[in-house]
């Protein structure tokens, strides 16, 4: 089932009106280097946690990765969410579109929509990302005006290791107070070493610095593509945020964008939808990051979780060491919406945990 | 679940590229007098055998037949393919369209897209089937330069008695060496029957025909006509030819005919899909045709099949008694990419049967 953060008439209407509409799925692959600093993620697998991007999208799109021989986990063997929505794919098929943002190793899938915006991966945040965000950003507003939606409705998530920490950098370096907001895929966040690269990457925003200009220094491709994606599409259709702090940052960064500029925005097309691991994360708050927002997005979550499962690999998401990505919460949203029950998902994701 | 001849990342890319997306599922209807030769095929109501693709076109539209009181069903009491196709499209719809390619008696069905290409049944290949070849692949050429494919892809497949000795005659007229690689919708294949048929229409084969002449020769329209339209659409759309060796001897064709003949061609975007029943035909060897080819077209099947079904005439496909037909393997192949269980397809099958 997906619950509303907030139970409001608007909130529950929007939601259902999307119920039995077709989606578009659409995942962003980036890499930042800031991946490189020993012990900041852990969502893949050790010393190929770069490859994690190009993992998700071969087995999202395919349920087989090709890279490399095993599917991106963490080290203590958790299989990436990639796993969830793959799962949702073959219940109730989303149209499948790639948007190549920067990556280390391109995807092996050859027949699928993927649009390359010839980026390269962002530098380490804490020697300065070195981003240029002003043009990443008008490609993204491009790509929105030229884009056409082949369902009802767009779902748009990521898979970018490190994400959390760009994302909190980025928030931070926006003058935003996100004490305690900040979720990490780890159950026990690695705070010292996010916290320091977070604050390193900080000394680097000064007073006299554009939106842009912070964005360059400390963010990741994603963040910024996105910003200036679904502020070009929010007019044209309805988008779900599918995802957690990341996608919420990328609000944050609308937020800030549009008191600098003008554009046109049409936040009531909008809505985010996260797992039930992020919403109810001790160590991140995803509500109140929505709350710093000037315009009003709704949240919900999905109510699955693995307490059923015959897996203990798969426990291992309720106890927090896995929470939120590639989507998995708006999959599961979308999956609600039509009609797949819980149990099917379940199912569905043991049947390819067996397979491999 | 559908599974590919042989794994490649290239083969899993294509496949899964399709999932999700909806198909138009064309059945091409077609009668030769070759069916007339007595104890030929099994596959229809002994007698009524000229019968059958128009009462499976009635029963694959509406899940009912006019024409006659009873389905098509084999002398043993093994009903049509059509039976298969039909329950999928009764769980996860196709958009339907009908070639009327040369047929005894008009199918009742009204509201339909059906396309008349005016052809009368071919003449039996052991008297000289006398089909004007070259008119018949300059129709499928035209037909598919004006095709507006109303889906995301086609699945095409047939509908004619005794098709199994007039592509296997096809293909010797050709030169391939075919030695075990055909099958018959028979278990036991009548191979006396059909071997002296198909010896007989060789005998009007010489060295200096071309391949147009071969085919006038010994061929059917269905075969003819689909050669020239996956030609001519090969470079518009993705084309899945459902079926088994029959519809791997529309591609033996193709192949002779680009050697003699220059055609823009994309195999790329073909595919065969058939049943388990046929991958696993110890008579026949669907992935042996494949390589007779000079172009790479991936082969996949259905891993669906009756061994949990209530009803023992079903489970006379597993023993080979019928084997593949209306597409009933690319039928398959669309349910499990679209989510549905190969459970939930034999509760459909077995509550059709019930109806009647």
């Amino acid at each position: 089932m997906i619950k509303a953060f907030k139970k409001s008439s608007k909130s529950i209407n929007y939601i259902e009106s999307l119920r039995g509409k077709r989606a578009t799925f659409m995942l962003a692959l980036a890499n930042s280097k800031t991946a490189n600093i020993k012990g900041i993620s852990q969502a893949g697998i050790d010393g190929l946690l770069h490859l994690t991007p190009t993992l998700d999208c071969e087995f999202l799109a395919t349920g087989s990765i090709f890279s490399i021989d095993e599917i991106a986990k963490t080290d203590s063997g958790i299989p990436s969410p990639a796993l969830i929505t793959r799962a949702i794919h073959e219940l109730n098929p989303f149209n499948l579109e790639f948007l190549d943002l920067g990556i280390e190793k391109k995807p092996k899938i050859e027949y699928f929509d993927i649009f390359d915006f010839k980026l390269k991966p962002s530098d380490r945040i804490d020697e300065n990302a070195k981003i240029d965000s002003r043009s990443i950003f008008e490609k993204a507003i491009n790509f929105a005006n030229d884009y056409e939606l082949k369902s009802d409705y767009l779902i748009v998530a990521e898979t970018i290791p490190s994400g959390t920490t760009t994302a909190e950098a980025s928030a931070k370096a926006l003058g935003y107070d996100t004490k305690g907001l900040y979720a990490s895929s780890f159950s026990k966040a690695p705070k010292d070493i996010k916290r320091k690269t977070i604050d390193r990457a900080l000394l680097n925003i000064s007073n006299d610095l554009d939106v842009f200009d912070r964005l360059s220094s400390v963010s990741d491709n994603m963040l910024i593509f996105y910003a200036g994606f679904i502020i070009g599409l929010s007019k044209k259709c309805r988008v779900i945020l599918a995802g957690g702090t990341q996608l919420a940052t990328v609000l944050l960064i609308i937020n800030s964008i549009l008191k600098e500029d003008k554009f046109t925005f049409s936040p009531e097309n909008l809505a985010l939808i996260t797992t039930k691991w992020i919403y109810e994360d001790k160590h991140s708050d995803i509500e109140a990051l929505l709350e710093l927002l000037d315009f009003e997005v709704f949240g919900y979550y999905s109510d699955f979780d693995f307490s059923k499962s015959r897996f203990d690999i798969l426990k291992k998401y309720d106890s927090g060491e896995a929470k939120e990505g590639v989507g998995a919460g708006g999959a599961l949203g979308y999956a609600s919406l039509n009609g797949i029950s819980n149990e099917s998902i379940l199912e569905s994701i043991e049947n390819i945990l067996e397979r491999f």
